[in-house]
């Protein structure tokens, strides 16, 4: 059984320690152990994969004696996964198809170790590349009246499907407070800027029109306020007078894609922890 | 001789080839041609490298069949710079060094072929780094009060040491509209930020407070808006949560140092034209 | 009509001058001309972009024209594109599907300006991916006594297609000398390496014990010496030593797919020329 | 007292937990942990670095027990380097000035934790430059015949100087065999090309030839083979068909002084160690 843990709680002497031995009276073998001190806010986090051997307790009983014995006395925020339960992920998209297949084809290729039970969309433009890799596909439009409505028809969805986490594979409409309030630090968004230049619409003809010589991609959690959430991952490219927007826009394309694939591989390994609206991000 | 040509008009049909013909009979051979046509704008932007064959005429008189036989149809704005001629640059410092000492040793190298006549400063802290190098320093101490004299003793400096251009070496002061309007497009600025994101003070310490996942730096020409004038040359290096301020503070340095020389470098050798508020970078 | 000229010659004074004036009088307006001078061997290449207005002559006369008044007396090598005529591609796969993914989706989108009329395998296992596309997919498999048999087979099928260039997307076999004499500097192979380094097979498990902390990918031209075709692109991407044979593979992949990609756009937007085993890659 | 420890040992469950446990116990607390497995070799790396607070046992007596409780029973082969004393390193030069700068600007803002009693060179030229910075400066020329007896005295000055390590700032001589047997995996060269392409001389000129477009610099540990060395940092630069041979020198130079000055601060700061003729990079 090769288990992650992922731990964060106020700082102090002792933890790793603790912890380590913990796992080690368990008949765990620790493969890999990073940890970090967010020294301004006092706060220890630190990730763990473990290797349990064959006589090791069943999970619920380790997490239970972590809980106890761990997480009560340090005060700790923690959780275990299993690498054997792939976590679900649902996808939005509306008409641009880049993202999309590149998420899908890693997935179909066994790169993405995460299921994915559905793609949601506010258009039917893509529902063809869908049927290609034989994800259901469910089109929910949505207005400005009927935006209420169909965020409850997402939610049923995403509840249905027992959905861990969502991307927005370019989903070309704002989520709502609902949304993000029943996915904490679980909606990945891909922006395609470098943050905090040029957050909001058309942020390529914005670059274009400042005259920058590099462009970005972030990809991030979505928080309430727009484009304003922990950054996972970021990455950029060159460009020159000699570009016009759309050469942004296509070299852009790859930029989202690969920043937008590693972010959401780092949240399927377990490699990402949200504080203060930042993110440690574990090699 | 060695002539460079910077050139730029309304686009028309044609123009390169009377230009080329034009420096063809007289004895000129291009080393070196590239253009750029900003479709928008409508403008069309030359860069020319010329070798004048011994028997050519001489550079004034080129220069003037140059205006009366192109520049005038054309309604160009062009300038022909001769390469023996090394451009005039003032150094404004405060108290870092990193930007100074590397623009000083490239320029006593050899490899920035530029002269230096003087280094103003309204700090004394960098005098043995001019000693070091045998360049005039200038300590014109400024406060609100005497801002405006500091600034005419500085103009005063420019004008009896002929200087072309000025670079602002992580120059602490923002400068008045008296100067920018004195040498325009020629004063060059580093800003430690990747704009347009964190224009203004302590850009390192708004990055860390984002968490961003890069950090850069950009040089451009000063104009009156704080931080908005054209881009000359920007460049990134990527941080992670381990990265403290300082660290930020630290990485770049050899940022801020690599940009603002690459940009002075464009500069000297006659590779940047602005319009629009952008840049024009040839190769 | 708008056409690309590629053009090579002895270098000599007057070339830029008589193309443009030549390209003037016939009715082309240039808007992009870039050239480059190789001083150590003498030559000079040129890339000119040219709109012909509705009255000009027709392509074949501007042919005609050109090779008399110009490539005659400057010896030159030269060619003309349209740019409504897409060049012909055939691309060769075996098992790995992630570069052929990346082209046949940019394909799609119309992002890749050239048509597809096959792709050739050694194996069956990616013909589910050319019908998802609608390619036609030729199994042609090729053993040690049936290599010459399957290359006539091969060529003749590039030859029905009237295929222009070939794109060998990770295609595992070795292509011979006849191949490559009927497509000099127009069969594009990826290479997963950062050439000159680690040329031929298993150049991931080289690097791995090397101990490298970059590494990278090569497209280049196929020549009969294995891996030192001229090279059109390289990038890399940095690794460390918690990185594992595998990790350099999956890393690896999105370096191929953007390399590749980006030379096969190069050459299809005739932005390549080859000298001396080298190349100019225009802008 | 902050202390920095450095271990490998065969790997076998309960190491992280024994060390943590033993520091804790030590009075010391860990600012930073990271660990290593080498799953081929077999092989477990750890890094801490430890604050251990007033009333702690004095270091000798640390590494004493360290030795006994740990060390023994695990076939540890570790090192404990104590924050304050800053390892004493030579610099070996011969004409070339940049790394030379670039270190001795480091070192005297305080940037490079590390003493600099001395500087070597077989030639005077640069002595003025460590005569600028105030370094004992140690003319040693090299001819065939001279080179045992030249050896000789450098290493005389080395154990007088109580040298750590020894930086070849662009040395343009091969060390000897006895040189890098008293400085096993202490001396530091940085090599002008991306190894393991273009080892041995001229690296930009044959990269020239070769016609890359990518080109690098390569920081190692010298061992007896010639650029073979565990590589410690790589970093890269583009070029293309515009550049020449005198302009990859000159880009060069700035990436050798970042790949160096980079490679340099790791090993000052116990970020590296070195097993089966690679390192491990701590973050």
């Amino acid at each position: 059984m090769k288990a992650i843990f992922l731990i964060h709680c106020p700082d102090q002497t002792g933890i790793i320690s603790s912890v380590t031995s913990f796992i080690h009276r368990g008949g765990g073998n620790i493969t890999y152990l990073d940890q970090h001190v967010d020294e301004e806010a006092g706060v220890f986090f630190m990730r763990l994969e473990v290797d349990f051997s064959e006589g090791s307790l069943p999970a619920d009983e380790i997490e239970n004696r972590f809980e106890k014995d761990l997480a009560g006395p340090y005060a700790m925020e923690w959780s275990m996964h299993l690498r054997e339960k792939r976590p679900r992920m649902a996808l939005f998209v509306s008409k641009y198809n880049h993202c999309l297949y590149d998420l899908l084809i890693r997935y179909s290729t066994g790169e993405l170790k995460a299921e994915i039970p559905l793609i949601i969309s506010n258009h039917e433009d893509l529902r063809h590349i869908a049927e290609q890799f034989g994800i259901p596909y469910h089109f929910i439009p949505v207005s400005r009246e009927t935006k209420a409505k169909a965020e409850e028809k997402q939610l049923a969805l995403l509840r249905d499907n027992k959905v861990d986490f969502v991307v927005l594979a370019r989903y070309m409409q704002i989520v709502t407070e609902k949304l993000i309030a029943e996915y904490p630090s679980r909606i990945i968004n891909i922006h395609h800027s470098f943050l905090p230049a040029f957050a909001g619409a058309k942020p390529y003809h914005a670059a274009f029109n400042r005259g920058v010589k590099i462009i970005g991609a972030t990809s991030h959690y979505v928080t309430e306020e727009l484009d304003a959430g922990p950054i996972i991952e970021q990455d950029i490219t060159r460009v020159s007078h000699v570009h016009k927007v759309n050469d942004f826009i296509e070299k852009g394309r790859d930029l989202e894609k690969l920043v937008l694939s590693r972010a959401v591989q780092l949240h399927v390994n377990r490699k990402t922890m949200v504080y203060n609206n930042k993110t440690v991000i574990f090699t």
